[in-house]
């Protein structure tokens, strides 16, 4: 399928209100290169999932659901660098299901709200607590921040928040 | 699981008495690092496939069924290079299945025989078609196959029999 998504910086925690009890997620890449090739524990399921670069914001995606014993074995034997740890916290607002990542580890005080379009081009109502547009930016992207975690940036976030 | 396997050049058509029909098989890389990622058609069936060397000769190795739908559109648009073809058989020679692959396209010419062990030195009786082993020799492999195919070698396969 293709995934067409807008990513964006958060500008307060007024999200927590309406947001799910959040879902820790530990992933991993078996190839940062494109294709990406990523393993993910989600709560207590497995998934292998790659990803191409279609055209800017949109990417082929496949997803399947493996076994959770396998994708741990991946996780601490085959992945290329250390894990990304975050929670996953759905929050629906206006029609969407936004998608809030509360990034730990080496990426701790890293947040980013995701919302995922049928087309490039759908309207969709931004949330009140919504920052800066960061969808083209590469720093966000997951596989970068196994390369260059939020903790070696050399910036705190309320900081980035004004520099986008 | 960990695949442990011999592979070999194959010294005579003598196989083909035991031989079953033949499954073609197409296959292509999402990546051709440590780990690969394969995608491979295999008769009316796909496969992904993330492989990494633990040991000479020993390999994790994690395969998952897919959509051959999917496994078409990855072959025919994210894969690294064009695709290897090949032609699989099986042979059963005292008490193990060997596989023949004989190769097409750019690889022509080329003939591979593998067998799947238990461990590592596991007893096996080598059919008397079987030419030299290629276990450790990176030429054959098919990841590298992708990269440097048979055509390119400059050798025909009866020359390289005599000098491997």
């Amino acid at each position: 399928m293709l995934e067409i998504e807008r990513k964006f910086m958060i500008a307060s925690d007024a999200w927590k209100d309406l947001a799910d009890a959040g879902t820790p997620i530990r992933q991993g890449y078996l190839s940062l290169g494109e294709p990406t090739v990523r393993v993910r524990l989600k709560g207590t399921k497995a998934y292998l999932t790659i990803k191409a670069t279609k055209s800017p914001g949109v990417r082929h995606e496949f997803e399947y659901q493996i076994p959770v014993g396998e994708a741990e074995t991946m996780l601490s034997t085959l992945i290329l660098r250390p894990p990304i740890e975050k929670i996953r916290y759905c929050v629906p607002f206006a029609g969407h299901i936004w998608e809030i990542d509360i990034f730990e580890g080496a990426n701790k005080g890293l947040q980013i709200a995701e919302v995922e379009l049928q087309s490039r081009d759908e309207r969709v109502d931004l949330p009140y607590w919504i920052g800066p547009e960061v969808s083209d930016d590469p720093r966000f992207f997951n596989a970068y921040l196994t390369h260059r975690p939020f903790a070696g940036w050399g910036v705190d976030y309320a900081t980035l928040l004004k520099r986008v």
